[in-house]
C-alpha cells in the first residue's frame, strides 16, 4: 500500500474523529444467570463488574435455561454450522420449523429467515424494484440504516416523508400516479426516539393511494402484542401490513432476521434476493434457539408486562427527579444530554466509577444537539439497580452541570 | 394487496421458473458424528438417509467434538445472543480474541468480524468509495454475488476484467491515470469453476499501476496454506494483498465473515461501514466456536492433506471413467452436464434413488450450457461412499444419455 492510500484511510478515520463519531468498543462478557451483570475487560486494568443498561436482549432470553438447552441440544444433534446456503445443503428441519412458527406468529402465509435483521431489510427492500416496475418507495426519515441501505440498493425512486407525519406522507403519495407501484416503508417502534408509528393511519393511506406496506418490527417483536407478534399484533393490524420484518437478535435473544408475508411475496424474495440466496444459512442451533424463544414468548405475557412495568418505573423515577428524557409509549428510555462530548464523558464516567454501562448515542444516529444516553430497562433490572442508577446520575449531572427541572 | 401487486410477484416468480432457476430447498438434518450422512425430510414421504456431497463444511469441523464443546461452553458461560451491535454492548471477550486470532492467521495487523462472508464483502467493498476519492474497482468477471453487490453499493466506477486474465486486467489498469485510486477485487479459489487466481501476478500489476488489492479467500481459508491461511499463505503472498476476506461458515464450520488488513484500513471499515455498524454482532458462542476451529486447523495440516487427497481420488476416478469434469487445482469437483433440465433431473434422481445429495448448479450461477453438479469431497467421504457415487453416476449417465469419453 502506497503512502497516498494510507493517508486516505487515515483521513477517513480522522474525519470520523472530528465528527465525534469515533467509537471505542467496550469489551465485556455477560455472565449467564446474572444478566444484566457482566464483566468489563480493559487493557492493563483490572476486570470490573458492571450492570448493562443498554442491551437489546430486552427480556434476558439470551440466558434463559430452556433457550440455552435448545441451542446445546441442536448442536449435539446436528453440529455447529449449517455448511451451506439455503439451496445447497443449508436448509434444515430447524429452519423449516422456525419459518413456519414465524409465519404463524404474524398470521402470515409464509416467513423467510435471513442472516440478520439488517440483511432482512436490505435484501428484501433491495429486490422490490426488480419485482415492481417503476416502484416508488416512501421512507420515513427516521428509518434504520438497514432500510436506507436496502432502498438505495433498489435504485428506484425514493421519497422521504417526515417522521410519523401523515399529512406529509399523504401529500407525497398523492403526487405519484395511482397505478404506479408504491411501497411505504416504516418501523413500528423507533428505537432511538422511543416512539411508535401511526400504523393504522399509514395503512389507510396505503389503501387510499394503492401502496404496499413494509414494517420493521425489530424493536417490538417478542415485546408487544398478545403473543409477541409486535405492535401490529397489539393493534390487530398484521393483516393490513403486507410485509412484516423482524429480528431474532433482540427480544428473542439469538441472531438472525426474517420477513413474513403472503406466500407469493416470500417466494419472490426467496427466489430473487441476492442477500438471501448467496450466503450460508444460520446454524441449526441458532434456528432451534430462536424457535424455542418465539414459542416461549408466545406463552409468557408476564415477561412483556414486566418489561413495560420496569420501563414505566424508570421513567417515573426520572420524571420525579426532573430529568429531560423522552417520555414515549415504548420500553426504551432515552435520557437527553444535548452535547456529544459530555454525552461520551458521562457514559465513560458512569461505567468507570459506577459500573453502569449505557451507551452514548451521538450524531449521526441522532441529530446534533440531541445527543442522549439510551437506557433499555428490562425484567431483570431490579429496584436496587435503579437506585444505583439514580444516585449515579445525580452525581454526574451535577458534575457536568446539566440542567434538571425543578420538581415541587 | 391489490390484484395488480399479486400479479407482479407472481410474474417475477414465473420468470424465475421460466429461466430454470426456481429452487425447491431440500429439508435435511445432519447427524453430528455421522456427517456426511444426513436425514432428508419430504412432505408425505418417509425420511431418507442420504450422503451429502455438496456441503461447504469442507472438513467436517461442524461436528468436531472440541468445536461443539467450545460452543456449548460459551453458551453456558455467556448465554446465547450478544444482545447488541458491536458498539452497544455487543463486543465481548470472544469477539476480541477471535479477531486477534484471525489477524495472526493472515499475518495482518488487525481483523474485523462481520455477520457473514457475504456481509464482509458487501460492507467492505461498499464503503471503499467513501474513503478513496474517485475510486475505480477492477472486478474479476466471475466474482461472487456478494462482491458484486458491494461494488454496486460503492457506486463508483467499476471495470470488469476477464476471468483470471492478466492481459485484460493490465490493459484496463493502464487506461486509468496512475494517481487515481484503484482497487483490484478477486477471489483465490473460485468455487464454481474450481480454479485459482494468479495472485502474485495480480499483485505485480497492482504495484505497477498503483492499485490496492482485495482478495476473497472464502473457499480457501482453513484448507490451503501451512496453517490454513488460504492460498495467500500457501504462496507466501499475504503481505502483498491489502485486504484479505474470509468466512467462518465453510471450512471453519460455523457462521460469520471477516476482513484482515492494516490497522488503519480496519479502523476505517469499522468506523464507517453500515453493514458492520448497524447490526447485532455474532453470538459469543459463534465467536468461541470459530476461534477454536481456527486454532485447531492451524495445527492439523493432516485435515488439509486428507481433503486434497480425497478430491484427487474423486477426480482420478472420474477421469478413469471418462467423465467430463473440471480438472482444476482445487478441492472442488464440478461434473459437467450442460443442460439445465437434465442437471436438475439427475440431481433429483441421485438423491431419490441413491441417497446421494449433490446440488445442480444452473444459470445464472454458471453460464447457460455449462450446467453442472458440484461435488465437494472431504476427509469424511470414504472409499465406499465414492464407490456408491461412481455406480450411481454410471446408471444416471446412461439413463440421461450423457456422453463419456471412451477410456482405453
Ligand atoms: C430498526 C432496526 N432494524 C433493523 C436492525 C438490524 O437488526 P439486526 O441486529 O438483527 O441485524 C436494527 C438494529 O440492529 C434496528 O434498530
Ligand atoms: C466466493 C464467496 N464469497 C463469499 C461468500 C459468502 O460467504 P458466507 O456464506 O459466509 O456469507 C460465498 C458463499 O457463500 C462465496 O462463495
Amino acid at each position: 500500500m502506497s503512502k497516498d492510500y494510507k493517508q486516505y484511510f487515515a483521513d477517513a478515520v480522522q474525519n470520523v474523529r472530528d465528527e465525534g463519531r469515533y467509537r471505542i468498543f467496550r469489551d465485556i462478557r455477560r455472565k449467564k444467570g446474572e444478566f444484566p451483570k457482566a464483566t468489563w475487560f480493559r487493557e492493563g486494568l483490572e476486570e470490573k463488574e458492571i450492570t448493562v443498561w443498554c442491551s437489546n436482549d430486552y427480556l434476558g432470553m439470551g440466558q434463559m435455561e430452556c433457550i440455552v438447552e435448545a441451542v446445546k441440544s441442536a448442536v449435539d444433534t446436528a453440529g455447529t454450522g449449517s455448511g451451506g446456503t439455503r439451496n445447497i445443503s443449508g436448509t434444515t428441519r430447524y429452519h423449516v420449523q422456525l419459518e413456519s412458527e414465524l409465519a404463524q406468529l404474524h398470521k402470515k402465509q409464509k416467513a423467510l429467515v435471513l442472516t440478520s435483521g439488517y440483511v432482512a431489510n436490505e435484501a428484501t427492500l433491495g429486490v422490490m424494484s426488480k419485482i415492481l416496475p417503476n416502484l416508488v418507495i416512501f421512507s420515513d426519515e427516521k428509518n434504520h440504516a438497514s432500510m436506507i441501505s436496502g432502498i438505495q440498493r433498489a435504485r428506484c425512486q425514493k421519497v422521504i416523508f417526515a417522521h410519523n407525519n401523515l399529512a406529509d406522507l399523504e401529500a407525497k403519495l398523492k403526487s405519484v400516479p395511482l397505478d404506479q407501484p408504491k411501497m411505504i416503508a416504516f418501523e413500528s417502534v423507533y428505537s432511538m426516539d422511543a416512539d411508535i408509528a401511526p400504523i393504522e393511519e399509514i395503512c389507510d393511506l396505503a389503501d387510499k393511494y394503492n401502496a404496499l406496506t413494509y414494517i420493521d418490527e425489530v424493536h417490538a417483536v417478542g415485546m408487544y402484542g398478545e403473543t409477541g407478534g409486535g405492535v401490529t399484533e397489539e393493534r390487530n393490524l398484521a393483516h393490513r401490513v403486507d410485509i412484516i420484518q423482524g429480528t431474532l437478535a433482540k427480544a428473542y435473544g439469538m441472531i438472525g432476521g426474517y420477513v413474513a408475508a403472503d406466500e407469493i411475496i416470500i417466494d419472490a424474495i426467496r427466489s430473487m434476493a441476492s442477500g438471501f440466496i448467496f450466503t450460508t444459512s444460520i446454524p441449526p442451533s441458532t434456528a432451534a434457539g430462536a424457535l424455542r424463544s418465539v414459542k416461549v414468548l408466545k406463552l409468557t405475557p408476564e415477561k412483556r408486562e414486566s418489561l413495560h412495568e420496569r420501563a414505566k418505573m424508570l421513567k417515573a423515577r426520572l420524571r420525579q427527579a426532573g430529568y429531560d428524557f423522552v417520555d414515549g409509549p415504548t420500553h426504551i428510555v432515552p435520557l437527553m444530554v444535548g452535547d456529544p462530548v459530555k454525552c461520551q464523558a458521562i457514559s465513560d464516567k458512569l461505567i468507570e466509577e459506577f459500573g453502569i454501562y449505557a451507551q452514548p448515542i451521538n450524531y449521526p444516529t441522532v441529530p446534533r444537539g440531541e445527543e442522549r444516553l439510551r437506557f433499555t430497562p428490562g425484567p431483570l433490572h431490579t429496584d436496587e439497580m435503579m437506585d444505583e442508577l439514580m444516585s449515579a446520575l445525580e452525581v454526574v449531572w451535577e458534575e457536568f452541570e446539566l440542567k434538571r427541572e425543578k420538581v415541587a
